[in-house]
């Protein structure tokens, strides 16, 4: 069994990602954030690498059942109907909706991985859901790749600590022995190991939650820390993320 | 005092290095191998992106005492004098000698992290010293920057483990509390916590160490982890590695 964890999708060797099963974590917040619209009812989200591209993308899907939603620089953008906020998702907003969001690196991350198959997203809130579906998926191909969106191409803190966590339950029992890991799963492990099953600690000190909660969204940090609220594992098929329950 | 590890040299924002000291890390090998070097009594060495590179400053350099040295997938490169390894960096070789030198990740890294001031070359075989003149720069300046060279843009174990080896360090004391991390400092403390003092055990499990092992260069993974053996800090300026004493 190989498991490889990517920290950054930059460099991230395109045979790396093909046909092979891809969990998808940015924890603040897009893939928090898509998991809470779809287990709140939204219909599918598509990802656009930029606002532009989003617009584009909604007006081509010539539907009445569109939002748009992102952030830009943490913020929602004007005119877009949804920020990046898990706490927007609500199912009054987004029931039956087809969201089309981008954002800074999670939207991005998600289109840089779509040769996976499948692509699955993960986050805390879905955390023993998307272990499970990544744990079969690893049963069947014999390899998983974690790649992390990671902070305008650099490493963040959040991303790695789940990275780690996954790294530790995703491998079937009996099969640890002599599984290959690369560079990054290793230390994505310890990581794991160092902070323990605490998602609040890693989080509270990267980076983005420093710069979440300088910006007003405190809240959004501790939601995108309450693991295991929802069963739904998104999957990202022909330009959709939709729904997968626990299966 | 702002303490900034990087990973990968591909992502930088060129802004974190200007005028900034720079701490390059390439533990297998090539800052291994040039401490070696300059502790053995090379003038300089001069590091090139490129084997054809090299070959192309050799010639430029006019001097008769030019050795080309480096590694084409960790192996010799056909035709110059030197390879990667350490422990081909002997006094009766490299006394006196000018070594240009190209390597897949190393040199790469130094020529991108040429805008700091000043820019030295640690490893496990320098860590004292390279600590000590890290600790008197973060002192002057109030920001280090600690640039590993990773492995082909990848995250390698063992650059980042000597990163959180330097981050534990570093900091004057008193002087703890209140500093900024970014997130990969954070990690790469976390690493360093978590296997200790000991270089052996989490540089012999990086993937730089299985390939090297895997091509004849066992020994030079166990050169790579002899702590403190030189107290030469080499610093790179106007293209020239050149020795730095500890005082």
């Amino acid at each position: 069994m190989k498991l490889a964890v990517y920290f950054t999708p930059g460099a991230v060797p395109p045979a790396a990602l093909a046909n092979k099963p891809v969990l998808v974590i940015d924890l603040l917040r897009a893939t928090t954030t898509i998991v809470t619209a779809l287990a709140n009812g939204a219909r599918a989200v598509l990802p656009a690498a930029t606002p532009s591209d989003a617009l584009q993308l909604a007006q081509n899907l010539e539907r009445d059942d569109v939002l748009l939603a992102g952030e830009r620089q943490t913020l929602p953008i004007p005119g877009f109907a949804l920020g990046n906020s898990p706490l927007e998702m609500l199912p009054e907003r987004v029931a039956g909706k087809t969201l089309v969001m981008a954002t800074t690196n999670g939207t991005p991350a998600l289109l840089a991985a779509e040769a996976g198959r499948p692509v699955l997203l993960a986050s805390a809130v879905n955390f023993s859901a998307a272990a499970d579906a990544a744990r079969r998926a690893l049963e069947e191909t014999g390899e998983l790749v974690i790649f992390c969106a990671g902070r305008q191409g650099l490493f963040a803190l959040e991303d790695a600590y789940a990275a780690g966590r996954f790294v530790q339950v995703v491998l079937p029992p009996g099969s640890r022995r002599g599984a290959e890991y690369n560079d990054a799963a290793i230390a994505a492990r310890d990581l794991a190991r160092r902070y323990g099953a605490r998602w609040k600690t890693p989080v509270s000190a990267s980076a983005a939650a420093r710069d979440l909660r300088s910006k007003g969204f405190r809240a959004d940090v501790l939601a995108a820390t309450e693991a295991d609220r929802f069963d739904v594992v998104p999957r990202f098929e022909r330009r959709h993320i939709v729904a997968n329950g626990r299966g």
